[in-house]
């Protein structure tokens, strides 16, 4: 059974209830709490030494990066985070300034989104740091902004730039959450999701949510970061800025799509409110399934798969 | 700096906001999200292969403990559970059965508890399996019950028996949410906490957030259970029955406190509501500091002290 398999299977058999709006599978579980405005957001994640992180990364950008994963989630639901918990493995051999400092990366982060630090446990986890995060956060009451609802036609848009996280990005990201609170409040955005996985593979999840849809990318409308334009000149073993862009995890941009109709008032929007965050129209969704890629040599096909876990 | 010194350093700095009527150092934070009936718990927990369990226990077993910690806090604010998501840390060579069994006994005591599962994570951690859940509940507005409200002269109650939770209680108990529920819905009780430290640890906990009291147990009501009895009798090694009750960890009982003029209606409310689970007057508050031990022998001073992380 692959990790696909295994959590296809779990996903499926997950016990749910009246509270539960939206379950498993998207960026946020959605929560019907009984507040006559709001509905609640829930997101758990976590990072661990060596995995998403290595030893000797200081670890104040450890606790904004564990902290941060979240609050893109958050942001990806077009949500307002209100509260987190932390649970924290220390090795056993652990220095107290190691935490201490990976707590004040982390309240640094919640305190500049008025996000409330209330709790958490710490434990051992003797080879390695473990920094699990979970974050409470509301959203308008039915406005939440599910990765499900792309329909043919829609117009992608992806903030930021894309690719080469892992040269420092992936630690100091800044979630997009005024960003992506704006696109709930535009009422034009059809599906919204966060890339962390990779944009390839985000989109085809985004894709296959909204029930099985493809979507044409323009090559030359793709966000390619510096980082990823630098690697790619290291030489042979690097790889093509392109694929960087497509397929590197960790890049925490918002995805979404607009009706055609409302690109221009979004594109116009966004640059008034966000003078300095770069938004591209990347594409289109469209009926045939599958990524395609349009460049100056004509279409090929996009491998849907993005950053793989467990390499 | 020891970890007390740590966390109480961390606990001190954590950023708030207006949602959080509890913040950290009680058994949930409660949250205020709008709800006109209702405030919002928050509970997370994980539990570590060779930490919490070992290898070689049933992981449907497992799957429970992680859950069931969790819900045994919601238990301890009067509270009642709402939905839980759950981080998965695999091993390297990690078996699809066992992630299945464990999610089989997890969902198993969700489902009995009206709790949804709602989403979670799976990433590696190399050595050792790893489960982080946390739980949201909701608890009546204004009545979810801190440990922080003992008062001098109060009376001491415990649920269950305490001690020897290793030989499998500490896997297989079922969290006391029905009890703690009734107990918040008595409007009688003052203050509530789980046992999971060890008795004598966690009403020390209880009577420093009160104020700074102390505590007198009687040593003939100590509900010592049969597991601690057997232990030891085990011989030298074994650890006497009264000790174990006092500090084993993990029994997840229910410890709180009921001014003197209403423990006879709280011991007869109990007794007709759960006829099957023993509730014990174990002593009461006093206005002198420390805990002590009425025996026959006379009176003794009881270290507050119960089970120890990191050990």
């Amino acid at each position: 059974m692959t990790e696909f398999e295994l959590i296809a299977t779990l996903t499926a058999r997950l016990p749910t209830n009246d509270f539960v709006v939206q379950g498993a599978g998207d960026d946020c579980a959605v929560l019907e709490l009984g507040s006559p405005g709001t509905q609640t957001l829930l997101k758990t994640d976590a990072v661990v030494e060596g995995i998403h992180f290595l030893p000797e990364v200081e670890p104040a950008r450890v606790g904004h990066k564990a902290l941060g994963r979240c609050l893109s989630d958050i942001a990806a639901m077009g949500g307002t985070p209100a509260a987190a918990v932390v649970t924290l493995g220390l090795p056993k051999e652990f220095d107290s300034n190691r935490i201490l400092e990976l707590y004040r990366g982390l309240n640094r982060l919640a305190a500049r989104h008025q996000v409330a630090v209330v709790g958490g446990e710490t434990t051992t986890n003797p080879e390695r740091l473990w920094v699990s995060v979970t974050v409470l956060g509301t959203v308008p009451r039915g406005r939440a902004l599910l990765r499900s609802g792309a329909r043919e036609g829609d117009v992608l848009f992806v903030s930021g730039e894309l690719g080469g996280s892992l040269a420092g990005k992936h630690l100091d990201f800044e979630p997009r959450l005024e960003e992506g609170r704006w696109l709930g409040e535009s009422g034009q955005v059809t599906a919204l999701m966060d890339v962390s996985d990779g944009l390839a593979g985000d989109l085809g999840h985004m894709l296959l949510a909204s029930g099985g849809l493809g979507a044409e990318l323009r090559a030359a409308a793709l966000p390619i970061s510096q980082a990823a334009r630098e690697r790619a000149r290291q030489g042979d073993l690097a790889r093509p800025a392109q694929l960087a862009a497509l397929s590197d995890g960790e890049d925490f941009e918002l995805l979404f799509t607009v009706p055609p109709g409302q690109t221009v008032a979004v594109l116009d929007g966004w640059k008034s409110r966000f003078p300095e965050v770069k938004l591209s129209c990347i594409g289109k969704v469209t009926r045939e399934p599958g990524i395609r890629l349009r460049t100056e040599d004509g279409i090929r096909p996009v491998q849907a798969k993005g950053y793989e876990h467990f390499t």
